[in-house]
């Protein structure tokens, strides 16, 4: 059994984790941190997880070693405490943003602050299964991309790589509220919340810095908040080479992901269920990648969606954990989603 | 014109008294009070007023003389004020509970603090148009009652009065998120409150003090919070006299509903739309009013439903205006609702 | 393995069946039958199902003989073939209403017609592990019960069976759309029903009489649909014994559930979770039930939840299937349900 | 008064003309027709005119002449009828698609079939009084635009006519559920509609080809249905001049919309509020539009927002009856919309 602790549990990504890891069988679950609820049990937060656990929240000084360590902890704070961490687990599973961006520039324009261990930048490996899984193999130093950057990254890689895409690409995200965490302000009762179609970020969203990264190509996205409590879909655009017809592009997703677990090619002519939609992937580990292109003209329609939380944080976590570790890739994350939903 | 002030304009309620009394032809808002938002212009809260107002909210103290005062202001705090207001305005309509109910004991009993100011609970006149037309035409001051509690005595006095109700009556409310009002707490962020069925009460709701209050019965309540924003859908049950059939409590409805503006009885054998549903009234000040019976058995089953905070708060308080200030009974009440919606 | 068919699987019961069945490790699904799209893949229908299944619909006259058999299919219809069914397969598990009631007035009283094979009625054991495990041990035929019915069913008996209720049991359920079925007409579009707050029942609805049966006890029951798509909440009421206190009624739900896999007794003095939500069940075979007292009166106020299509249809048919090839109860039917959801 | 009739009243479209015309004080509704209801009363499929109206719906046959006649019939068969429409009424307004574009080759491309009365193209006034309320003064036929034709349109206008934009726009809506109508088939059942982000239109919707028309700009445009049922919002993309900053964006849309009744420019630094959002929009006639520019880079981010159903639809369509017989345009059209809704 593995020896996992999970810090920053108490909130929506470290939930996930504990559901995830909870009912892993190669994972033995030793510690939960939260620093406003130490001492509670876990399942007054998490009430999905009554009759499945007996733990409680405890104080991060209360931590020893573990085999692996999940980092559900705020961006900004992670990079300061992370020596710490280093100390605490053979292998670091970080949930939070300090990791992700190579370039301290980038990181500094994004998030505002300079970084503060830039020195240990290099030692992360992208938690990204379909494109790194063998550097994940020997990794002890995992960074998982957010959840509208992975969305991104996983639909727009593939036709990069190819050489499809020519110029820049602009990216329509569409979240859900549990994106916002389980501390977020008034802005996101009920009340307000419900039905919205909040532009909350019509330039410069964060992880289009991540997507940019992971294509090497430019990258403009605009984040909506729509009614969903859980969900992420992309609308993504871009020209493509004279080239590229529905053949190549289907092709260039079918040599990435022939044969991955977790990603669907999801790009039907007629029915219901043409494209990629969240809502049937609630509690999935699936990433859905779908494309259009515009009769006689080089443009092409990328959509992809996934559950914030699973693919988009908490189970791509532990897709990683299990490749690291050996394990059968799909281990734990085998729930495919309900439908209707 | 009916120079009037709103206190509390900056919550939902607030907000709905201001919509209404924007568009009233007979009224001016010369005032509207936040206490943390003095200064700041109205439609930064409300934006939906955005171009139909250049209203700034002011502080209290700034407050002078009105024809007419809407206190839309906290439980437990109107009543230490109400002298205060009193002075402020030649008719006070308060929409707080503090004088809704007639008994001391009763309020200590449901509020768990000693009423503040007994001595003026017998001055005001419950906002009852439907039950009390008369008495409003000449009242300075005017308590309208809670959304359920509104929704429960229009639902369930004809039948009372009519004597058809023997014992106790049960009550099972279903209440959108914005009763909780603009300042809720976590628990009603989207993402905990989106979906949910949440029995917040499942007995001792203080609406069903107003309720036994108007009818004279006993009255067991039970709320729960559904995916709503706005709107409240009451199902009461009780058990009636053998003479009660089908005709006779049509009967009791029409003729005390027959010619009133703002309910409607609806009650039909087939249809999408038999019963009342909250769905259709958002933003109108109906009180939609239906009833089925068990075929052979002496118990019916009402059904009630209204706009929380139209028909449940601001707009049957500007109902309670237009009678005391002799205006015709609809004016700026006009809106039907929306269907689809 | 055990071989199973699955009759009517274009339907979301049937969705949901093959769902947990095909992540069932002791099972293999064997046919799955549709009339209307035989020679499809059913991940047309089911999207969830996309990578998890290369299985197509065949229409029933190509099934053969299986292990058990499971019927999604019509009231009215079911009991007219069940014989045909009955040869098909050593075990079978209706999942339609024609098995469920004892009597045949009853039947025909609640579905206007009288029962085609009243013969049979014995012979089916009610699916309901929690009262019935031991003859569902050596059942070969099952009759499980209906959404709302097995809600009512599993928070009612274990009070009536202790002695505790005293008259009759007032039911008001809430229930998702997703119980209309896939074929629901156009009072189920998205633009009547989102939101709605529909009762379709005010008396009379069928479930109430398998409730009825079940507790020996005269039910009363209103349905409304709410905003879902999942999820079925009850809340009953009764009276009850002078002697029946908060520790006498606790005893009772923990005397029947202690060690019952799914069914968690929650009810808590505060908190956001104080009693069942079927927000949180979606996609668990979880039944909740929680209870409130009235203070100083004999009065019981019992919540329960569950996902209609699960606990109340497929997940509970799953639980008969492992209990009655001697499989861990639990098999198939891990997922928790999420939150947030 | 003017005495209209509304052709296709029982759809969503005419629906929403019954409820603003029955409340408009210088209309009479003489007539509203429906195919499949005609006896039957206007109330059972729009409740929310319970109490508003007592028309029943009469075939078409049955019409006689008017001063003016909405058409809210279905696009193909409006054209054929034509000439029959323009016999019944001194002005004609049509909300289906067949006489919103002048080049009978786009009509037959985004439609499929020849248009019908290509001689009666030029005789219509598009119905943007925005745009065009001189030639609406004057027009006797006049063509509304569909929905999120006109949020496009009202978004992008004022920048192409200024000539900010430079090359193609793309453009993101997002519609809710009653832009299908009310006789929408399976795909928009609640248990399948419901949280949906459904593509389905990745390309070539045809209310593209509304906004290339009146921009004079190639647009390419990708429709999603979100979870809503009423509302439209877009997030338009363009590159801009180098000359075009803040100010010069502002002062384009200043210039055509500073004197609007029905057009708010909604672009703030922050706040909850800061850009067009369908959500506090729904029974209003407002169309809010708003724009975010990227630090350094020469493109605009236009996003716009109506209800569909009125700035979409029918309340476009009596803003132009307005504006044709010399009535102040916002008669009938007051509601400002609900907050929180």
């Amino acid at each position: 059994m593995i020896r996992v602790a999970v810090v920053g549990a108490a909130g929506y990504i470290g939930g996930e984790l504990l559901r995830i890891l909870i009912g892993h069988p190669g994972v033995e679950v030793a510690a939960a941190t939260s620093r406003q609820l130490h001492g509670r049990p876990v399942d007054g937060v998490h009430p999905n997880l009554r009759g499945r656990t007996r733990l409680t929240f405890c104080a991060l000084d209360r931590l020893d070693h573990y085999d692996a360590i999940f980092l559900a902890t705020p961006h900004r704070e992670t990079m300061t405490q992370m020596p710490e961490f280093l100390r605490m687990a053979g292998t670091v599973i970080d949930l939070s943003a300090d990791f992700r961006l190579r370039r301290t520039e980038t990181y500094e324009q994004y998030y505002g602050v300079p970084h503060a261990a830039p020195q240990l930048l290099e030692t992360f490996v992208p938690g990204v299964p379909e494109l790194h899984r063998d550097r994940l193999r020997g990794a002890d130093r995992i960074s998982v991309h957010g959840c509208m950057a992975n969305a991104g990254i996983l639909a727009l890689v593939p036709l990069a790589e190819a050489g499809l895409i020519t110029g820049e690409i602009t990216v329509d995200a569409r979240t859900g509220s549990s994106g916002a965490g389980a501390r977020a302000g008034s802005e996101n009762l009920h009340a307000e919340r419900s039905g919205a179609l909040r532009v909350f970020a019509p330039t410069r969203h964060r992880h289009e810095a991540e997507m940019a990264q992971a294509t090497g190509l430019p990258v403009r996205m605009t984040a909506t908040g729509v009614e969903a409590v859980r969900g992420v879909q992309l609308v993504c655009r871009a020209a493509i080479t004279d080239a590229a017809d529905e053949r190549t592009i289907r092709a260039a997703y079918r040599a990435r992901y022939g044969k991955e677990p977790f990603v669907r090619v999801v790009a039907h002519r007629r029915g219901l269920h043409r494209f990629p939609d969240a809502k049937i992937l609630s509690g999935s580990n699936f990433c859905d990648v779908g494309f259009a292109l515009e009769p006689g003209a080089p443009h092409v329609t990328v959509i992809s969606a996934l559950d914030n939380l699973v693919k988009g944080g908490a189970g791509n976590a532990v897709q990683c954990l299990n490749i690291r570790f050996g394990l059968p890739e799909t281990t734990g994350l085998e729930f495919p989603g309900l439908h209707p939903n």
